[in-house]
């Protein structure tokens, strides 16, 4: 069996079922070309204005101060015309009735948000408040910003970040969350909940390379999204270990191309297989010092049937490539210890996970599975200093959906709040963001990298 | 400020932003008539095939056989040609290869599941579970039990019941909530996902009269989704305290003839008024005895507006009435001990509370805020033997929704795995469900009655 592209197939979720009727529309609303990370481009097009009373004001205020252009809260400094950024600490709210800040705040801002701007609130983690007023309140922030990123538009994303309240009052664990939020990097991102813990964290040496020094491995590599996580990690810094199946005789050779262009090494190896964490292992030993820092469970495979024709063997391969091999590289590269204290786990959930699809209960399970495999293991790797987490893509544009005809194309890719598909760079970047050494206090989250798809469960 | 009807406005959600290009679209599918409950029919269209291997399957056949025609399991006993509900008993499944047992099972009987048949998967809360093995595997269930609400048709429906591991193995808390999904008072609710504790409960003496005796406050009960529950309950057995505000001079007296259809007490009241909990009190000394039993938090009100544009009254309006009131009555009538032991509390939130609405952000920040009370008040309620719980409903034919244009109204009864809106009354048994003595291990859910709306977080 052969691990393929990764394969969200969103597209099924608006083309079959109910959702097929929606093909033949009219009346296309046009999407912004969305600001997108470039080294050496400010992490805002204009601004930061951080406002709200809580604990993380000040030090993010300070944390911030180098790289954002920061300008006053709105009870003086300097106004901006177009703001690059709004953040707005909620964690001072802990009554229902003191949401009233979140409009106070808001309201006389929002016409002067730019194109692509962000704007993030931060909030203390309902279920670990101390009074039911606070949580109450807390649990109302999501309505209120997944409402908010409905109606932002030219490309400006709305983000809720939970943060722990055990976290200090410095909260250096909030930083890397933020910074990406605040970034280009976090384009297709949108209308999406982050949990922060309590943990302290350390800035890396450089913003723009936080991965220096750090050895990756990423499955399903050849091509497609995995491909892009390899570049990605290679320009943050990272040496990638590249790993597909080994292409067929005669067939290019995808895997040695990619790891080729992103300077890394290449396994050709079936992840299902019995020796695959060993063999991972003694390629670690021979090429990079025998230890990994990040595991990407990047490959997967789709194998669409109603479940009422399904036979055995489309069953059995979906679960071995995408749920039961995950899971086995991840506990067999933790216990060996090769991958140890500061690791990082990655995984791709998917919509269908989240949501269900019609013609993939296998799929499904799998990608739901796999949201269970990071809320299972978060707390044992945590012991290890380890953090695992997901992303589950929304519509993103790849060789996979442009396969899809036209008229559902549009559909599919048009149905979120930036009324486009991402590209697979989003969801990279994502990934990198978790796989982040500053992004030790995140963990057990999955995140939609979906620009708010109206979708979901 | 009027409470007035429950206003979901979900058709919003496709009527605005992204959505609103959906409106013109061709080819509709053809929905089902559903099967609904009425007294003295059976609870399935056909017989009932229990399988699976767990704790529950033979306790829950024995308490079943009286009420259900009960068929053999797919390794012997008679076969159905037209199933009216599987119940699949998924606790046994500890590890993601176990997840084999749902194909295994479910597909050579899909065939053979009947138009308005019912799907039930009950497994493992996986939060609770002890190995991640078993947790990965149960968290797995969610994305088979999605998609194949979304493979499933002529009216069928799909859920997924977790049940806490505490339970013990008769988990007679596990009833109530079977009765309802193997019921015609489940219609509209598919691909859901309900929560059952290890509480063990008492049958009712009558299972068609399981409120008999029980007090009931219903606010916003003059009219539409209200009057629907008070008239549910008044079916089930219940007196009914019928709340609203008075109607304004000259008009029909609507709170009214609701209570006098019910056999139930009228009391003209704003959930906002500071003594509103104080003359509550009073109505039940004066006409009740002085106690009640279950409260549904249902009088909300929309004012929306893009938050930009968005004024201070509409914010604290929604605020008021949808959450502080909820809030203050439930807290209120519980601190008195007018709401006792085996007390019932049930909230309206919405569709925009989980998954956000365009010029929604107060009305959405409100019933996210309904979830916060529901699973912030649920552990203090429980030390006095009281369940919270709320629902979500979906697309709901209304009058409200009847005064949308026919279109648009179209695209937004029919983006949902049953092709059609919901009735009020399927809202309303979802409420009863979760009122019924029986439910005493049902608490802290938010429970969407949306047919498995696509639309989502």
């Amino acid at each position: 069996m052969a691990p393929k592209l990764p394969n969200d197939l969103y597209a099924q979720v608006v083309l079959s079922g109910p959702g097929s009727f929606l093909a033949k529309q009219l009346g296309i609303p046009q999407p912004e070309t969305l600001r997108r990370y470039r080294p050496g481009d400010p992490p805002l097009a204009g601004p930061l204005l951080i406002g709200g009373e809580g604990r993380i004001a000040e030090p993010m205020r300070a944390a911030l101060a180098e790289d954002y252009d920061l300008v006053g809260n709105n009870l003086g400094g300097r106004w901006a015309d177009r703001f690059g950024g709004l953040l707005f600490d909620a964690t001072g709210i802990t009554t229902p009735a003191g949401l009233k800040a979140l409009h106070d705040f808001f309201t006389p801002l929002l016409r002067n948000v730019g194109p692509s701007g962000r704007i993030v609130v931060v909030g203390t983690t309902p279920e670990d408040t101390d009074s039911a007023d606070e949580r109450i309140a807390q649990r109302a922030l999501e309505g209120f910003t997944r409402s908010l990123g409905k109606e932002m538009q030219r490309g400006a994303t709305v983000s809720l970040v939970y943060l722990s309240p055990a976290a200090k009052p410095a909260a250096t664990g909030l930083e890397s969350t933020l910074r990406f939020l605040l970034s280009a990097k976090s384009a297709y991102v949108d209308g999406q909940v982050f949990y922060v813990g309590a943990a302290d964290s350390t800035a890396p040496a450089d913003w723009d390379k936080p991965l220096d020094g750090k050895v990756a491995i990423v499955t399903g590599a050849a091509r497609g999204i995995g491909a892009t996580i390899a570049e990605v990690f290679a320009r943050d810094g990272a040496k990638v270990v590249c790993i597909d199946m080994a292409a067929p005789e005669g067939a290019p050779d995808a895997l040695g191309e990619t790891a080729t262009k992103v300077g890394g090494t290449a396994l050709a190896l079936d992840v299902t297989a019995d020796d695959a964490v060993q063999r991972i292992t003694d390629h670690l030993l021979e090429h990079h010092g025998g230890k990994a820092d990040i595991l990407v469970n990047n490959a997967g495979i789709t194998r669409d049937k109603l479940l009422a024709n399904m036979d055995d063997a489309r069953w059995d391969a979906v679960i071995a490539v995408n749920l039961l091999a995950p899971q086995r590289l991840t506990e067999g590269l933790v216990d060996s210890g090769v991958l140890g204290a500061g690791g990082r786990v990655i995984g791709l959930s998917s919509m269908a996970g989240i949501a269900g699809n019609r013609g993939q209960t296998n799929y499904a399970a799998t990608k739901a599975g796999m949201i269970g495999l990071t809320e299972a293991l978060a707390p044992k790797l945590a012991e290890k200093d380890i953090t695992i987490n997901a992303v589950a893509p929304g519509f993103i544009e790849t060789k996979m959906t442009e396969a899809i005809p036209f008229a559902t194309r549009e559909v599919g890719r048009r149905m979120n709040s930036l009324f486009q598909g991402g590209q697979p760079v989003d969801v990279a970047e994502a990934i990198a963001y978790f796989a982040g050494p500053a992004s030790n206090a995140v963990t057990a989250n999955t995140i939609r990298v979906c620009g708010q798809a109206m979708l979901g469960a």
